[in-house]
């Protein structure tokens, strides 16, 4: 049986967009019994020449240089937002009027009220809409929460998250332009926060419930850096570090941090939970495996269970579409996933996680977090 | 610059003729400097459902039923061979008389004789050919032999490797047949000796050059499967477990094993080198990990470094090709990298390794192994 | 050449009792340089029939029931205090006032006024004093402060640390009595605070300096307990769970977190510390292991090395006293280093610590702590 | 209750003589339901300054300079013999022609003709005897056989064990004389077959029966070095390295390997047994952990458990002993655990293991391997 087109317009090709790419044009080899084929229809960028190196790359159909032309496009079905979160509400806006359906990067904007207005226009437009809150589809994270929803874990006493890298100690690094868009607020809203504890917080929703309020703390330890656009040295306007305490809605304790200041760590996303039966532990250095302590077993055998998520024999999320027991997957296979979770939702016509409705929990907490560090009180969220 | 077609025509359609597919569909879209594109011009297989059922997921142009029609075709320019290795040699040699590349899957043949006889007649038909030993195109590995290569070791003492499964414990397992012919020696030659040491022996001779001697033990733990041709219950052919000591060409000595018996692991491939200066380790289970101990820092700071090879500044092999520092990649990935460097080899016009030749070697310490083993005494290999 | 007495009198017979004994009589064994010799001249404890059954187990010379009449044994040099917190300002401040050497189970105090009382009484009458912080003499804690004090981080950017347990999830465990003395603040002060946070605290305050200011979130997860005094259901007074983020004097944040419902660990203190040029890390479950990241390693070659402390050539602290390398030492030794170098500071006349003084400033964190935590606001130290 | 003494009397007081001395002191600390109190008489050795600093040092009552008139004293019970392997044999059977009991270091004997003998003695004498296999008594190696003996691992398929140093690649570290008499094979016998796999083989033949026979090859990689006693460069008679693959009585595979050239490791000894229902792992770095999978857990949560063995309550063998649920214990602690069995079989009058006839197994196994090694086949035990 023929599969259907589903048509993406792509706006920005930056990281983001190559990892999109390469989970559009996978999707159908692995998840065979999709109905819909996504088709590389158009890419949108600014600068011609790369924006065409960007589409022969990747097999693109063709090139546009305004969003606004790509959103106009009928042969457009679905646009996918890959530009600084400066431009998401706008692009996002105009594309669900125009009765498309959205991916937007995360976060979903800079701040609630910008993400609140996304809200509204995606839900009156009726259109099928997602943010690229791709670890949620880790598998070892899917089977987590599974396990909490099963009640493995019992009444949650704790969650804790960080998300560690170390690519900005060096004070000869510029911040803004192309390159570094994430160093400037103007363009990122914020620092770590936005960009490392927003994945951080989102995953935490999902597993753990609301967050109820915070008390914040936040560091921008490199005062000024030059910036690529004006050429000149200019005061820093990101939080360079963000740690956050929180209490649940189910009572348990969160505590949470973020740095790019964290030597020997690139990208150290971990979480664990502690739970009164059990608990789990996951990082994303070693994404292929959970980690799970199980308080039912025999006493003198407890011990925390490092279990390599590759079977696929149907009994760890996803991997029934990979390799075989031992082979491990990577950190692109989320965004495989993702795409093959959204093209599902479409085909059934049921519910798609996390949509921007979600995204905007995670916007509200990310506001607390910054008010809170900006006053030195709780914040309710 | 459009690129030039690669037309390719795979037969076998198995667990390997998926990941030689995916690295045939991906290379392009992460290694744009080469200058041909993998064509998937035609799958061949016995079953015309299965093999168009093939076809369709993974969008190959056409189906062929007979291997010989499939490469007296024109359109063709290399043959893959996915099929189980008692028909390795019958089809690489018609391959190569046609005048058509060869990737073949491992191990080459059955025997060095079949062997010899693939390595003339591609040597004779000047044909490109590689056989998928992929283990050596994990970052870490070749990063592995780099160090190696400028001297970083030192002179080597001790190589080990083994190959651990545990799937076949269950004596309720049949034997032979399209799924498990790996567990009929008629089919495959021998059991763990071809399928798992052959991996362990060619990055072992890559890594530590020739091997000179070895003596071997092999065991089948059970001694009789249902086979799932025949029905009935026939007495198992293949190795269940195989070990050898060896000597190096260089002086070190060589300790292997491999089996599906070790309950715990499901492909537990791991090598260590230990060498007068420094020592490396690496496993499949993490494979984007290298462990490397050197002994020339400074003392009371001397340990195993864990080093997360996935760095995309270029001083990491392969990364720069994927993603950004701490993003890990997985097994599928190996693949893609032998593709790329055989297409590289062809608009290079240099040489590709592993090739046939390389791999007979490899089959040469195989047989050698496998004799030992029978007779209880050292062989030269 | 005679080793001189050290008269020891011990006052409790707890855990902490076994510890402390252990350490005075191994000490000479191991540090033959020292002029010294602990004599277990007497214990002293309330209950006749068990603290005569501790004399017998590890020969102590004599009991006392009163640990007055010990204080004023003219045969006792140094008091040991093992007793429940809220005991330890009224024995020291006499054996202050009778001339005595103090050695004071941590925390100091029930609060900084006690402290403040107990830190005069010493200096007022010249006795040498400590306080039992044994993990800063963990030989692999003790590397990490000589790295430091090297200048091989650089500047400090992050400071984190934690101590998890699970002992008291279980709700029918009672409260208070000899046994569990630590659940109830009357004889406590704190929960976990003063029990495992103020452990994370004086490392901190020992590897990084003086802490500025903190925000913290304490939690009591079950709300009454039995109480083994009483017999009845009674509230709980301490903290199960409390968390603190910080500033250091030095410019770098804090994150400190501990708790006794983090189901799977039994005493993981973890400490990290990221610097600008090394980051290093540790934890109490594999004691004898420092993981260290050194960012003037090659780059490719760039890693976490898990450093096995175990070297006795004299370059790793306190190991040229155990065994060879590889062979690992455990906790209990962590006491005979502090009993060896509190030796080894009357022997020569010099300093020790943390004496008193130093432990004050860990209960006045602790203080800032639980203030914090009852106001909700940041609390300066 | 009064302990009854039991005089030790030690010969040889090297890296062995303190590890021993250390079991007799701490003892009855650890284990007060002993009956006898290990009474340190007296040390013996050739040099009087060096064996009356270590009587100071460790508190011996007195000195001797000859092993005979050690054995001829009265005052004591039992012999300790810590000397180099060629003198054991003279003077165990010595001993027991006393009637003293022996506590002799490992390797039991030079050759299993000395052994055999050494065995008579002690049984014709009936007097009391262990040899300091130390391994057996790690907390996690005795969970190991009990989970063993109570079948949880099922059939056992492999066993494989090795015992990795780094210490003698150093081509300028001299041969022979008190400190290297490990290198001269005059004095030692052997290489690492006796220092080092000797542990592994009885390890071993405890936990998975007889070895029924093997195939060996040894190698030493410096052929001359400098003889501390001659000053002149002399060949070296040693084996640097040794491996040897096995079948086990049970029908499993062993494989064993050991050397003093494995750049990196210092004491790795490490063991893991592959049984059809689960598996377990353990080495000796992190002693106090075992590694346990276990097949029967829910399919998508089996791995590998990293189980902490330091609970106190009685399940971990050993462990009710020393301290709480999380603080780990070292090396040492087997001599501990050896002394109080060993005093726990003259309380009871029960049997003590490893025996003289025990380690003669072992020292039958090392011949049978250095036999192998020499002719090339396999040689039975």
């Amino acid at each position: 049986m023929a599969l259907k087109p589903l048509n993406i317009g792509l706006v920005g090709y930056g990281f983001m967009g190559r990892t999109h790419t390469n989970g559009y044009k996978r999707v159908n080899d692995f998840f065979p019994e999709l109905k819909h084929r996504p088709v590389l229809k158009a890419v949108c960028g600014r600068s011609p020449e790369k924006v065409q190196a960007f589409a022969d790359q990747w097999q693109y159909e063709s090139v546009e240089s305004d969003w606004k032309a790509l959103i106009a496009r009928p042969d457009i079905d679905a646009i996918d937002i890959c530009t600084p979160n400066n431009s998401h509400a706008e692009i996002a806006i105009a594309a669900a009027e125009a009765g498309k359906m959205i991916l937007c990067e995360k976060p979903l904007a800079l701040n609630p009220e910008e993400g609140e207005r996304m809200c509204a226009a995606v839900e009156k437009a009726g259109v099928a809409n997602t943010v690229w809150y791709n670890y949620r589809r880790v598998p070892a994270v899917t089977m987590a929460k599974q396990l909490i929803d099963e009640g493995k874990l019992g009444k949650i006493y704790h969650y804790r998250a960080n998300f560690l890298q170390d690519w900005t100690i060096n004070e000869d690094l510029p911040q803004g332009g192309e390159a570094l868009w994430r160093l400037d607020a103007a363009a990122a809203g914020s620092g770590v926060t936005g960009d490392l504890l927003a994945h951080c917080i989102d995953t935490a929703l999902w597993l753990n419930g609301s967050i109820k309020d915070v008390t914040a703390m936040t560091e921008t330890f490199v005062k000024e850096r030059m910036h690529t656009e004006t050429g000149k040295k200019e005061k820093v306007t990101i939080d360079d570090a963000c740690a956050f305490m929180c209490h649940f809605e189910n009572g348990s304790l969160g505590l949470f941090e973020s740095t790019r200041y964290a030597r020997g760590h690139k990208a150290l996303y971990t979480l664990e939970i502690n739970g009164h039966d059990a608990s789990i532990r996951w990082d994303l250095h070693d994404l292929h495996r959970l980690e799970y302590f199980d308080n039912s077993d025999e006493g003198r055998l407890r011990g925390w269970r490092s279990i390599h998520v590759s079977d696929h024999s149907g009994d760890q999320p996803y991997m029934d579409k990979w390799w075989v027991p031992g082979l491990q997957i990577g950190y692109e296979h989320t965004f495989v996933h993702q795409v093959a979770d959204f093209i599902s939702s479409i085909d059934n016509n049921t519910a798609m996680h996390p949509n921007f409705r979600d995204a905007l929990e995670t916007q509200q907490v990310c506001e607390a977090v910054l008010e809170s560090a900006k006053v030195g009180t709780w914040k309710n969220v």
